[in-house]
């Protein structure tokens, strides 16, 4: 419980009565425990100088309990009203809480109005979202321990894939055959569904794995990670089945050498916007600019959707085990897409990749 | 179209400068395009008497166009201020809009502050929340077609897993070749990570599928959907592995029971709060009513958590096409779980369910 007592010291110095952290993976972060409640309320309510308490659906109050977790946790059924529970038991702690802090990124305005309805006079204006956030940012061993295990499923997916792909398969048969090797192996969630687009498919970077036919001598785009323990792998490779044409084979080497020169270039003291730069500039050199739509990169650990954000305007400079993507990627609508991805923790003098499985063009299906 | 149209005229009635809707479910609904953005800016806004546009991150944007979206849509890179930029079109319409729209149930503190930023003398008191629930609560019949098709998949599921489920494999296993199967028929996304749990596991109705091997003379509980072009199927059964005992079987007939009581009472007129009451009231009666720890059901649509709630409390009538799971369960901790689920639509005197697996106690595995 470490990290709750880092933002419960955090709480005291700013001189909040209390804080509301709503924002289900910060919770897991604090407390162990993370589940996404969707629309009910999961709340982790913490005080300067009394133990803190989780607010929970009655149906997680059990798991709550067998997770190790050594405060009260109050549970509420469906019908119930979950915001007046909340207060009866924050009032037992301080009848008369002025100043709160709340997770402005994560908070719904519906959920401020009905705290605010329960306490009327108190104020809500303290942000605590950039403090979580800083926490966040730098990995403990134990996160690192976890971030690194996810890793190796990831490779093991990336080899499942490789020996799969054969062309007149579906770009979905791939994907099936990555996932099931992996519930096999009791790797039971991904971190989202498997990315496999084949040919022009790919310069469509938000699409979806499809039911088309993966052809003969195209690049496959493989997007792919798992979750373990609750923290993430993701990672990206494109590979050859077959021959390639001068073009595919120029937009490969062109977004290699992006992340190769963007990844050898992390270390501590570094911006996270002079990454993007390095990895941009050969890609708009080499005359594809264009077709690089997005940042280079974002934070990573619970999620794929954490900071530091790699990308033009942030000028964070990068701290020791901070963890983020690199992932160029040369997008020509209608012809082919190709992106290159490795997650690495910011090491003293360098970094550390999660995922291994080579970067070099392979071609695959021989 | 015909849906954003309802969307003005209420903006219009409501004497609105402008709505913005932000739950991406919502903009796919009005718009036919959904994608979510998760950190990213996705945003529908609404005139009264202008035409709508979509802001989206840029690597949305040619999806979008192909989509047939038919009206502007602007995107911004990662490292561009979006509401400024949202802003400057708005502006272009209406240069001084006073009173907004906004969804509060989804919309955050910070995305509110950022508007109000920019636009630092309008209001923005008006929930859009109750009246896009409201349009989205009754189906229409495209959207029934693809709910009926997303239940033939979970049907397809079933069959799947009641075939595979063996003692001796884990709960993991069966999951991986559901998928496995769905994926090869080129259904590509489960509504939720498939869950299986078998004898005292399934007593913890939000644990997930597990390692664990399935022994003999157990219940498997089964919970899974599909998403079939946006629209999702979710529903439950729960199997005999081998010979049942008596409490196992019995908590299975007084679920049954209560199951089916709660779906042959479904028609135009009769009260959310009734249908749980109903189910609750025969599960209380057999003794076995702390064990049923949830509502009894959850509206469905676009996903799982959709309106109306089936529970106590909600006095709403029923309409025609309304959609929502009957889902009661009994989890007796270290013991087992069961549960039984088909979502069904409302028709005008009874209900449609959207799954058609048998529910009678099924021995699988024989």
């Amino acid at each position: 419980m470490e990290k709750l007592k880092q933002l419960q010291e955090y709480v005291k110095q700013q001189g909040l009565d209390a804080a509301y952290i709503s924002n289900y993976e910060d919770i897991q972060y604090f407390t162990g425990f993370g589940s996404d409640p969707v629309e009910r309320v999961l709340a982790l309510i913490v005080f300067p100088d009394a133990d803190p308490f989780l607010f929970a659906p009655a149906l997680e109050v059990e798991d709550i309990q067998q997770s190790g977790w050594p405060y009260p946790v109050y549970g509420y059924l469906d019908h119930e009203k979950p915001f007046a529970m909340i207060a009866d038991e924050v009032k037992k702690i301080n009848p008369n809480p002025q100043k709160w802090g709340i997770e402005m990124s994560n908070l719904t305005v519906d959920k401020l109005n009905a705290l605010q309805e329960q306490f009327p006079k108190a104020e809500f204006k303290h942000n605590l979202t950039p403090e979580v956030e800083s926490l966040r940012l730098i990995k403990t061993p134990d996160e690192i321990e976890k971030l690194r295990a996810a890793g190796k499923e990831a490779d093991f997916a990336f080899k499942v894939g490789f020996e799969t792909v054969k062309p007149g398969m579906t770009e979905a048969d791939v994907a099936a055959e990555i996932e099931y090797q992996l519930k096999k192996r009791g790797v039971m969630q991904m971190s989202f569904p498997t990315l496999i687009q084949a040919g022009k498919h790919a310069s469509q970077p938000h699409g979806d794995t499809s039911t088309n036919k993966i052809e003969d001598n195209e690049l496959v785009l493989f997007d792919l990670g798992t979750v373990h323990d609750g923290y993430i792998s993701d990672a990206s490779r494109t590979v050859a089945v077959g021959e390639l044409n001068d073009t595919q084979k120029e937009i490969y080497q062109v977004c290699l050498e992006a992340q190769l020169a963007a990844q050898a270039a992390v270390k501590p003291g570094v911006k996270a916007e002079d990454l993007d730069k390095i990895a941009r500039d050969i890609i708009d050199k080499a005359g594809y600019g264009k077709y690089f739509i997005h940042r280079l990169g974002h934070g990573m650990g619970m999620s794929e959707h954490e900071y530091p954000s790699i990308m033009e305007g942030n000028q964070l400079e990068l701290k020791e085990n901070m963890c983020f993507s690199l992932e160029p990627g040369i997008y020509i609508p209608g012809v082919a897409g190709v992106r290159i991805e490795d997650c690495v923790r910011v090491t003293k003098d360098g970094c550390e990749p999660f995922t291994h499985t080579a970067k070099t063009l392979q071609q695959v299906a021989k």
